[in-house]
């Protein structure tokens, strides 16, 4: 018997035969995201609870067989589920789908690994909670602490979402069980409320890294407000955006703008409201600049979208006012089209699936009722890096941004988010069609000149997806040994995602 | 020659003759702390650069001698300078003074550990800027770094100082030198902007720790509001209090109260105000009840201070109206006394000495103009927990805090901070003489009963002191072990601060 096949047993007897699958048709399928990979998957193991993510490690360890974990396995455009290193075992965390504690008055939810935002949503809505949870961009059946853990960011005051949870239980390599903050502790009334615990603080030790598989984590939630509303500004010219990002970091900075608001191209906002126009092409890419001035009609160059909120209409109109000053001379507001009557505000929890569509930008096919970018064959690579909070800033990162896709036949999908009042992330999309012969190595390409030319220009990613580390991210400093010094204390065969964020 | 001697001629060569201290008076100052303690030290090290702590750290290395690292050394109430463990030479990082960098637009002020409050207070005043950095309620003379790293709180929007800091430079315990979040990677633009970096986040590891030495840390400031309105209301029973409690927290949560506020009982309010009444008890300890109702007079039973901070007097009206509401029938306004022409409020980053005057509350002579309770044999221990920001849970908390230092004849000195809408600071003030025989023993064995209760009761420390760790608090899951091997993968021979928050 092989050690994969004698693991396998062990595996089978923990979980039980249907949670560990073999299957050529799921493990192919495991195996494939929006761009091209090679590492191949031996088995997919589907732990049930805390005590059987301890015995799948435990079994690895003894076998020393890698093991890869992800909560939903939808981290679409960064590598979906397929593991940094080839041969290592994928085990999914969705069966641990419950929500196990919720206070309404202190406002946290605490849940596992497999709580989606859909999930989530429906839950606090069923229980006219008011309070939302931070909702994101992506796909709604994205698990809460897979995103959280890989630091994305969110919509509405908590935006930085990784900042605002708490008392996490993790996994071990070897299968010891931890608790962060004062979780740690028995009875502590504080672990759902107050982070740092006593003695150092673990939490960020476990967020983009192969150190712990993290089984229950809790989330502050926001309070709704009765005055919410969105708005919409289109820039009609690059130079004005700048002047504009400015502006609203100011607004950011003295609590007029608490939400988190946005930044887009005209490429990246057509490529959500409709797919590539082959028709108007004769079927040939890139989109010529002349027909995406076309085709981007009233919106402009940009469109600044986020979200004023506000305890009555008082304060809202005050805050309103503030906005629209600084709008003056640079944007113009869009009409947001009409609501259902029922409608709700992502910025208010309610998670959407429409930037999805970026997905299927090139497509030929329509986006189908039920995406899914793997599957469907769409090419999606995220690059995204962190830039101060200038208009100058965001000025030379984006025309980074901007120049390499075209370079290599891309459309230049290019967001800002404001995060924070003292810095952007900046997210390129490189959508294509996996499809296409010669496509996968050519945005593969892409997306490694462009993360070498923004990291160049001192604009280093916040987020990996598994193109993962290259030569440009060495540090100046002992944190790469200290890290490596880390990873041996807490895993020293090495078993637990090997290759995730560089170790 | 001994291990010591070998060691400290190193260190001359290597910090100068004049910054390696071994007068018997210079150690027998830095031994004394405001409660009773043991530990001696061989000797006193003042590196005044990032490269001169590594080259005592790797000197200490090299000789196994433990070394205790301070930046202000005015941990009151928490042991001062004194190390966790006997023998262990000091090393103060006053000399390393300088403000390193400063952005207006982004609103950061980067710092060495020598920075006091005071001094980046005036530094910012005499360049006019729009921000503030926050200030505690402890000593301006303290250190910014070690204050964040003790995770202290302070007044305003960033109450939680540690959770607005980033890009920290860390001496290792082997003199590796590791710099936090995107400050790793050569010209990373958003390193002081920024703070999880790429990867596991290191930051809170090298908080309430004994795991690096911190030498630079970039601090958020916050912009001024041309509309900043203290407030003190008074609260005549507990009853009502627990209810205040409730109302305020809801708006914390809405947003309508942005600062920190604080609800202080009587002792504490009262010893801030003057010392005890020696001359009305006759000379006798502890004061009786009617003395304090007397002595309290309109102030009542707990004060709740706080400030409404707005961008102008339409809003600040605003938040201040619905601020009046929560008080309704609770708490009435107690009036401010009149300012002078250029006050500036502790809200918006002016530090002030005044609270120290409770560590003179038992003392026979006044506070002197420059306070030092170390040297003035002021008796002063903290305890401090963190509870749940609700009525009960705040009720608790409070009738132990109350109860057992009545019990060893001390006046019950407490206060609740708000922290954030989830969670209170519960800080018990135990203030005595150490000039009276029998009082530190007295107050040890309190501080003790009151920490056991507490955790008892399922409220556990968020800071802690020199009596440190103790069995109760003891975790029920790995996470010792784990800390434990992060320690001995940082620091393998134990040299740094051994025993601070228990390793």
């Amino acid at each position: 018997m092989s050690t994969l096949e004698a693991a396998l047993a062990e595996w089978r007897s923990a979980l039980g035969e249907a949670n560990v699958l073999t299957e050529p048709e799921a493990l192919a399928a495991a195996e494939t995201t929006t761009f091209a990979t090679t590492q191949r998957i031996p088995a997919i193991l589907r732990p049930g609870s805390t005590a059987e993510v301890q015995a799948c490690l435990r079994v690895a360890q003894a076998h020393r067989i890698p093991v890869y974990p992800v909560s939903g396995g939808r981290n679409w455009g960064y590598g979906s589920r397929v593991p940094a290193r080839d041969g290592s075992v994928l085990m999914e965390l969705a069966r641990m789908n419950r929500v196990l504690a919720y206070d309404e008055k202190l406002a946290y939810l605490t849940v596992e690994p497999g709580v989606t935002f859909r999930q989530a949503y429906t839950w606090l809505k069923e229980r006219g909670s008011p309070l939302f949870i931070t909702t994101i961009g992506g796909s709604p059946e994205g698990s809460l602490i897979g995103n959280a853990l890989e630091r994305g960011d969110g919509r509405g005051p908590h935006s930085d979402i990784f900042n605002h949870v708490c008392a996490m239980e993790v996994v071990l390599p070897n299968g010891e069980r931890v608790e962060t903050g004062m979780a740690r502790f028995p009875n502590a009334h504080a672990a759902p409320v107050y982070r740092w615990g006593l003695g150092p603080s673990l939490d960020g030790l476990f967020s983009q890294s192969s150190l712990g598989v993290v089984t229950r984590m809790t989330f502050w939630l926001v309070k709704k407000v009765p005055y919410l509303r969105e708005f919409v500004f289109t820039v009609k010219e690059d130079a004005q955006l700048w002047e504009l990002v400015d502006r609203l970091q100011q607004l950011a900075l003295d609590g007029t703008l608490r939400n988190s608001f946005y930044f887009w191209n005209d490429v990246k906002a057509l490529s959500v409201a409709r797919q590539f126009p082959y028709e108007h092409t004769g079927g040939r890419t890139p989109l010529p600049s002349f027909m995406l001035e076309q085709l981007r009609e009233d919106f402009g160059r940009w469109a600044v979208s986020g979200a004023i909120s506000a305890q009555d209409e008082e304060l809202g109109a005050l805050l309103e006012r503030r906005l629209a000053t600084a709008m003056e001379g640079l944007a113009r507001p869009l009409e947001l089209g009409p609501r259902d009557a029922d409608y709700e505000s992502p910025f208010q929890g309610r998670p959407t699936d429409v930037n999805l569509a970026m997905a299927y930008w090139r497509k030929k096919n329509p986006m189908p009722a039920e995406p899914n970018p793997d599957r469907d064959k769409c090419g999606f690579i995220w690059c995204s890096v962190a830039v101060p909070f200038t208009g100058e800033q965001a000025r030379e990162a984006s025309a980074i941004a901007t120049r390499v896709p075209r370079m290599f036949a891309l459309e230049p999908n290019v967001a800002l988010l404001a995060l924070s009042p003292r810095c952007l992330y900046l997210v390129v999309a490189l959508a294509y069609d996996r499809e296409v012969p010669g496509e996968d190595e050519r945005a593969m390409a892409c997306y490694q000149s462009l993360q070498r030319e923004l990291v160049q220009a001192g604009y280093y990613p916040m987020r990996l997806g598994l193109p993962g580390f290259s030569e440009e991210l060495s540090s100046q400093d002992d944190s790469r040994a200290l890290l490596k010094r880390l990873k041996e204390a807490v895993d020293p065969a090495g078993i637990l995602a090997p290759g995730r964020y560089g170790f």
